[in-house]
């Protein structure tokens, strides 16, 4: 690596310039600032009114540092590109910039044409890291998968975690291995022709070895979410701390490739500037299309069911692409397993999957009996594809005190029938690692800590938090590593007759979704009743879908049945008598 | 006041029905609750999921009464009409449906051509009460002021306070006289062709005497402003506290025949629902203009120089009327006083003035360092009157140490150039009661409480809020009552030969304004240069300002002298010499 003419691009974070690297971190009330580097300490500038910077000669790529304030620390850098000894040790220049200097001609994928695999770095393959998420490309490949979305990385404490208790947004987590290892999966998928999307956590940082705050209000006196303060957005200096997102965005998006990003829980991204930090984040989208070349996805998780979160911007929106939809997941899963607790109280009728098909929210302003409030507003003829929907994900399996997937819930048969409805449904489908070949592994709440006081509080927060579901006892230990091991996915059950068959259904029904519905999401007609619901769609695809445990006359001509999916474990979900043909529970994929 | 067939029009509140007056009230997680008239216990029952009712026979105005709920109170009614002896008491039910009965001609006043009077009722008037409001008249009328802005009156604690610490938002603070009182004098004004605006305060409610969490999740766990928790307008029961703000802004519009709402620091209204209450309040007077046939407007307070507050809703607006401008104040404050402190450290440069005049926000995106972040949008060629301007309001005098009006500070000729520069700005003007008359007194800051720890910790608010201004020592107390009458403006100063010059100063400018300015606010041209700052009105109507010691080439022709405004206590702003015409320190207007 040579050191060539090269210019800052990012505010934060140490960077090469020419025949130098300079560091430079935000501490806008700080009196004195040094740089902390391989045990040497070096005095910092001012830089403009909230910045410290220092240069150094070379390239330091590989150096230690932290930051000393105010005669405290060193401090790992905020925005620091790697922390190779965890949440507690310091930063190490990693030189991202020259990252995407491998130019490719990937294009990305539409998000029209996604379907997005979600899965954990640690717990998706028997190595556990970065790397391990290459291996998988051939089997995403024979069964028609084009889009990975990997948990959040950003550096957290311990080795085991989800991802949302990270602090450090631009450091990937050391435990699953280098920067180097996370590009270069990136661009291994991207040769395969696969793309992946990176989950970010904009409305909070962890609790645990965050020092953010030392440096500056990072964080907001005023806006609170269950997880913690949010960033400061609106706050004194704000405009850094929005910098710091915003540059964020861009980064994973320019140095890693990354192909979108997910946006966990963006209600709880707090905002009362004039303009709410999501129109800023469509807007660098939009212009990072333009100026890379190849498509982009931001995508927002939300409860909201708030059409303006994919609105364009001249519609008033925040212009991002898509965002994901629980009414989708919660009338499937309610209607599946008959589960009625806490917010599953708002589901259960086959109406609601009904209305979510047909009109994209379920609740479009509707009273939410769990909310105990109006929720949502109408999605309008807005493009179906801009919806992200699944039968399950990370947070539906493991938000239970068991961890269990769909299958150990409600059996194969639903699991197939629930394959079936949201591949072939108008919105972009997503699965959850393993669910493809019929995975019955739990995906458990997991943490690692070797702080009693904190692994008590982390246990006693998730018994609270399944008290609504009536889950009090025998939780498993979010610390046991047990609890994160047994959440690993077994890829050996691919070799089973049940793996097989559920490989099969998977490739078959991703098939037909490229054939029949991909790109052309708009063009569909919902039933009015629900007895059965049926899709179809103008290309000449049809679902039918009943959950009535009476048979039902089937008010439809079928020219093929493409597959047949019936609650029992054998036979047709159609039956042929001289009253007619009914239809029994089940779900019908046919021409 | 007979009994005729009536429907309820709030779903909060007492109301006379058929033949029986109706109690309602919000308790949503209450198992039993009584309403408590006249000394008697009536047991009420559940009227959908969140309301409890009973009807009692006959029309019970003048009773007073309270709610039980599971076995604690009474409390009084959170939307009680009014509380006879004060926020410690019960409330009383009248009969406001009734008010709104007498119809008049009255089609109130267009914001274009508003020259608006803010006030305080108690200090206002040597009554200090409402009816004190309608002696004013005939002051306002000889000087062309066409509407009257009252600051809050819902039921506070004690009787002496700006209003800010109000708790019931449908009860007029009973220590200025009756509900009767205050609509008579809205009446009143009305048949002498003044428009009402009533102060109100959606933000955050007063925490003395507040018991509106004990019938409900009336404020927000999460959104926090400096002043205590905001309403709930985005969580658990929600829509019920949006429905109980939103008909409190239908019922000071309809029953009481306010001409419009000035919102009080919108700022601090917290809220995360897909569509943000301020456009439903926006929607609110849009649709009550339709139906009722008059001009009513709502202005809101705000800091945040933000253009979606004004803008209509189809330009993703909140579809207000007006908001507040501080940039005019700040800009005209810190060039007649040199103050420099706190916010003021933004201005002080003749540039502020200049850019504000332009183009309506000097703080447009701008970097501010007292916030230390950007602040404001652009207003673009939005119409100015939709800016409310004043070159001192209850805040900017009451808000310092020692309650000084500019006059005070800066002495008789600003005061009159700081007159006419707001009086002929293209901006909705306001003064503030005295001002127009040159009164010196005060307006301090003031509350009533018996409680020792209470005045304390009040008192020592006020002095930590002045710490950024350098004022600390011997505040006046707030809760001293000589405190409160010493803010009560001398009605006698009017006739002072000085006040006779206020007088015909002030009615002159506003003459000048009706005939060249008002509806004609978009027509106006503003200097490049501050050497003078010049306005000129298509009307032929012109402004030139110096803030400079030396005299300056004055670049114009001068028609006819309007107002010659100089800083010294005689002669003129311009000075010919061989060399040419030069203005003086001042404010010339002219043709």
């Amino acid at each position: 690596m040579s050191i060539t003419s090269r210019k800052r691009r990012y505010s934060f974070g140490p960077a090469i310039l020419d025949h130098e690297t300079s560091f430079r971190v935000w501490a806008p009330t700080a009196r004195e600032v040094f740089l902390n580097i391989d045990g040497t300490k070096v005095k910092m500038e001012r830089d403009g009114e909230e910045f410290w910077e220092v240069s150094l000669s070379g390239n330091r790529t590989g150096s230690l540092y932290g930051f000393i304030l105010d005669g405290e620390g060193p401090f790992p850098d905020p925005a620091g590109r790697f922390m190779p000894s965890g949440i507690n040790g310091l930063s190490q220049f990693i030189d991202t910039d020259n990252f995407r200097s491998l130019d490719s001609d990937w294009k990305g994928i539409d998000l029209k044409d996604m379907v997005i695999y979600e899965c954990h770095v640690g717990t998706l393959s028997p190595s556990g890291n970065y790397s391990g998420i290459s291996h998988i490309a051939d089997h995403l490949i024979d069964l028609g998968i084009n889009t990975v979305e990997i948990m959040p990385v950003a550096q957290f404490f311990g080795t085991r975690n989800w991802g949302y208790d990270g602090v450090y947004i631009y450091s990937p987590a050391s435990c699953y291995g280098s920067p180097e290892n996370l590009w270069n999966t990136v661009s291994y998928l991207h040769s395969r022709g696969i793309a992946v999307i990176l989950d970010v956590v904009y409305n909070h940082s962890g609790f645990i070895g965050n020092y953010l705050d030392r440096f500056g209000p990072f964080h907001s006196n005023w806006h609170r979410t269950p997880w913690g303060n949010c960033f400061n957005l609106d706050g004194p200096y704000s405009d850094s701390v929005r910098r710091f997102i915003l540059e964020n965005v861009r980064f994973w998006i320019e140095d890693y490739g990354f192909d979108g990003l997910r946006l966990d829980a963006v209600h709880g991204i707090i905002d009362t500037s004039p303009r709410h930090i999501l129109a800023d984040i469509g807007s660098i989208f939009s212009d990072l299309t333009e100026k890379l070349g190849r498509r982009i996805v931001a995508v927002a998780e939300t409860d909201q069911n708030d059409l303006k979160i994919t609105e364009k911007h001249d519609k008033c929106g925040y212009g991002l692409n898509a965002q994901w939809n629980d009414d989708f997941h919660h009338s499937l899963h309610t209607l599946f397993t008959g589960e009625s607790r806490s917010y599953y109280m708002d589901y259960g009728a086959p109406e609601d999957l009904l209305r979510t098909l047909k009109h994209g929210f379920d609740y479009n302003g509707r009273w939410s009996q769990h909310l105990k409030k109006t929720r949502g507003t109408n999605f309008g003829e807005a493009d179906r594809s801009r919806l992200v929907v699944c039968s399950q994900n990370h947070d539906q399996i493991g938000n239970r005190a068991f961890g269990e997937r769909l299958i150990t819930l409600a059996g194969k048969e639903a699991a197939k029938q629930a394959a079936a409805l949201t591949l072939l449904s108008p919105f972009t489908p997503m699965l959850f690692q393993g669910e493809e070949y019929g995975e019955t592994n739990p995906f458990l709440f997991f943490v690692d800590t070797n702080d009693r006081d904190i692994a008590m509080s982390i246990l006693d927060g998730r018994r609270k938090e399944f008290e609504s579901f009536g889950w009090q006892q025998n939780i498993p230990d979010p610390n046991d590593p047990e609890t994160f091991l047994s959440s690993k996915i077994g890829w050996e059950k691919q070799k089973s007759s049940d793996g097989q068959e559920f490989l099969d259904l998977y490739r078959g029904l991703i098939g037909l979704r490229k054939r029949y519905v991909s790109g052309r999401t708009s063009d569909y007609a919902v039933s009015e009743r629900t007895k059965p619901i049926m899709v179809s769609y103008r290309t000449g695809l049809k679902l039918a879908a009943s959950f009535l445990e009476e048979n039902i006359p089937f008010p439809d001509h079928v020219r093929e049945i493409l597959y047949d999916l019936p609650s029992t474990m054998d036979g047709s979900c159609l039956i042929s008598s001289g009253e007619g043909v009914f239809m029994k529970k089940g779900v019908l994929v046919y021409l």
